[in-house]
C-alpha cells in the first residue's frame, strides 16, 4: 500500500528501443511510476510517448538536463549510447537523481569508477540494467549451486549468447560503431555471458581472460563475434564463452560441478514471461553396463508473477525508498557487481585488441 | 534371414568392463555372434565368460594369440589398452581378422596409420568402437544441421564429456596410468568431444587447436581434465570443449548455426535405450519489445529398435559381410574419421605438454 502511495518517480534519458521495456516495466512495478521521458528534440520523445501509449501525465522533454532539472524525479534510466554513460550517469547523480544505468556501463572501469564514486558521494543508488538476476529462477539456480552436496565445486562454465539482426543493423545500430558502443556484440550479449560466470563464481575476480583467435571485426573495428576463455587459477575453474551478432538466438549457461550441474537456454530473455525453466541434474551415475543413466535431466520450472524487468524495477525502487526515507544508505553490492563484468569486458577488448594475447587481472 | 544363417562370428581381446556392453551388442546384432573371448590368463577370461552368462558355445582363451588363430573368428574386438592397440590390431589385421578398435585409437596417428594400412593391405574392416555415430538421432541431428534453410553456417560448437569416477578409479584405472591409456580424460571423455565437433564440421581437420591453461594432471602426469579450444580459419568457425574425471556426468554438444542451433545432453550415452532426444531451434526472433521468444525449443525425439552398439556391431558386419561375399571391399571412411579424430587429439596433447601453446595442424 504505501509502495502505491509513493512511488518511486522515473526520468528516462533517451528513446532507445530498449527504454520501451523498460517503460512498461515501470509501469508493472507497485512502486515504480514514470514521470517523464526525454530525447535530444521534443518531436523524438513525443512520438515515443505516442507509440508506446504513455499517458498524458508522463512530462515530455526536448532534452536530457531538463530531466534532471525536474525535481519531481527520484530516479534515472539510462539507455544512452555507452561513450555517453559517464557524461549523463555522473550529472544524474550530482543531481541527486538515482541511477539505473544500461549495460554495458561504460567504456573502461576508470569510467564506471567515476560513475560509482559519483552515485556514493551523493548518496544516490547505483544499479546496471541486467535484468536476469532479477528473475526468481536465478535465485533457485544460485541455491542449487551454493548447495555442496547438490552440486560441489563449480569445475567449468560455458555461456553464449547470440542473435541475428536484420542487414540494416549492421549499417545504423550503435552497436557497429566504434565512438557509440564500441564494444559491439561483446558489450552487447557478451556483457551477460561474463555476468553469468561471473554470478557463478560468487563474483571472484578470475586469473586470466584471453579472447580466443576467432574473432570477427566490422569494418569499424568493432567486435561482431568473439569467444573467450577466462581461468580461475586457484580453483583450477574454467569458463568459455562466445557471443555474436553472426549466430542464430542463444542464451545458453551450462554450469558443471563437481557433484551437479545445470543448463539454462534463455537466460536472458526467457521464453515466456510467465514461468522460467532451468535442467538440472545430481548425482547422475550410468545403470549397469553404461547402458542408460541413473536419471534424466530434472526440469525445474519457477512461475513469477512480474517478469523480470518489472522485478529489477522494483528492487531498484524498493533500494531508493529506503534512501528516501533515510532508513539505509545505498547498496552498493549492485556497482560491485558491475565492476567486476566491466573489468572482464576490459580484459576481453584488451586481449582482442592485442591479438588473443592473455590478460592477467 | 541371410544375416542370421550366416553371423560374423566375433573373437574379443580382453576382459575390460566395455567388453560387457559389446558382448551384448554382439548378440542383440542379427548379423553377428560372439564365438570366442580371451584373457591374458583363462581364468579371467573364464569369470568373464559367467559374470556376463556367455553360452557354452562361446570359446574362451587364455591368451590373445588363441583368438586370432582361430579360423572361425571373422572379426576381434579389441578393448585393450590404447598402448597395446599398435601391436594386437596389426595383427589381427595380418590373420585377416576385421578390427573393431576401442577409442582413443592409437598413441598417436603415426600408430593409428600403421593400423590402417595393415588393415588396407589386408582387405579387412577397420571401426573404431564409438557408438553414437550410429544412433539413429545422430543420423536426424545430421539432417537438420545439413540444411542450408533450417541451420546455415556452423558458427560455433561447444562439447562436454565428464563424469566422476570412484576414488578407486584414480588408484589402479588404466586410464590414470601413463603407459597404458596415457591420454587419460582427453583419450577417453575428449574423444567424444572431438568426434562430435569433427563431425558437426563434416571432419573437415581445423586450422589449430589450443589446449586451454587449465589442465588439470595426476602425479603420472595423466590429463585429468583439460578445456580446448579449436579454430577453422577459414570458415571463421570455432569450437570449445571441456572433458574430464572431475566433473559431474555430461555429455553436451550445442551447435550454433547463422539460422539454427542444437543441443544435446546426452550424446555418447542416452538416457534411455529405445529413444534419444535433442532441442533445435530454426528461426528464433524476439516478440515486440522483447518479452519472450517467438517460440520455446523443439525437442526431437527418435526411437530406435536397436540400442547404439548394437547398430555399430550391426553396421560393421554388414560391411564384413558384404566383404566376405566379395561385393565390395573395406570402407576406409570409418578409418578417415578415426584418423581426424586422432590428429586433433594428438594435437590436444602436444598443446598441453608445450603448456598450452596454440598448435597448427
Amino acid at each position: 500500500m504505501d509502495d502505491e502511495k509513493n512511488p518511486v518517480r522515473f526520468g528516462i534519458l533517451g528513446c532507445a528501443e530498449i527504454a520501451r521495456k523498460v517503460c512498461r516495466a515501470i509501469d508493472l512495478s507497485p512502486n515504480s511510476i514514470l514521470h517523464a521521458i526525454s530525447s535530444r528534440s521534443t518531436g523524438k520523445a513525443k512520438q515515443f510517448a505516442i507509440k508506446n501509449s504513455l499517458s498524458e501525465l508522463v512530462k515530455v522533454y526536448g532534452s536530457y538536463e531538463e530531466v534532471l532539472d525536474d525535481s519531481s524525479v527520484d530516479a534515472v534510466y539510462i539507455p544512452l549510447p555507452t561513450s555517453l554513460h559517464l557524461k549523463w550517469a555522473v550529472l544524474a547523480a550530482e543531481k541527486k537523481k538515482h541511477v539505473l544505468l544500461e549495460k554495458p556501463t561504460a567504456l573502461d572501469v576508470g569510467e564506471l569508477d567515476r560513475i560509482l564514486e559519483a552515485c556514493e558521494c551523493n548518496g544516490v543508488q547505483f544499479m546496471d540494467g541486467s535484468m536476469w538476476y532479477h528473475h526468481p529462477r536465478t535465485a533457485r539456480m544460485k541455491e542449487l549451486l551454493s548447495d555442496p552436496n547438490l552440486f560441489g565445486e563449480v569445475r567449468m562454465i560455458y555461456s553464449s549468447s547470440s542473435f541475428v539482426p536484420p542487414p540494416e543493423f549492421f549499417e545504423n545500430n550503435i552497436r557497429t560503431k566504434a565512438d557509440l558502443d564500441g564494444f559491439g556484440a561483446l558489450g552487447d550479449a557478451g556483457w551477460y555471458c561474463i555476468g553469468a560466470i561471473l554470478w557463478a563464481m560468487n563474483y571472484k575476480l578470475p586469473t586470466t581472460v584471453t579472447a580466443l583467435p576467432a574473432t570477427t571485426l566490422n569494418s569499424n573495428g568493432v567486435i561482431m563475434s568473439t569467444t573467450v576463455s577466462i581461468h580461475w587459477e586457484q580453483e583450477g575453474t574454467v569458463a568459455t564463452f562466445y557471443c555474436s551478432f553472426l549466430a542464430h538466438e542463444t542464451m545458453d549457461v551450462s554450469v558443471l560441478g563437481s557433484k551437479g550441474s545445470f543448463h539454462v537456454e534463455d537466460l536472458i530473455i526467457p521464453y515466456e514471461e510467465s514461468s522460467a525453466s532451468f535442467n538440472f541434474t545430481s548425482g547422475a551415475s550410468f545403470v549397469d553396463l553404461h547402458l542408460g543413466w541413473n536419471m534424466t535431466e530434472q526440469e525445474v520450472r519457477i512461475h513469477n508473477e512480474l517478469p523480470q524487468e518489472a522485478l529489477m524495477v522494483k528492487e531498484f525502487s524498493r533500494l531508493v525508498k529506503g534512501i528516501k526515507d533515510s532508513r539505509m544508505g545505498p547498496d552498493t553490492r549492485w556497482g560491485g557487481i558491475s565492476r567486476t563484468s566491466q573489468v572482464v569486458l576490459d580484459a576481453v577488448k584488451a586481449s582482442v585488441d592485442s591479438g588473443s594475447k592473455t590478460v592477467y587481472i
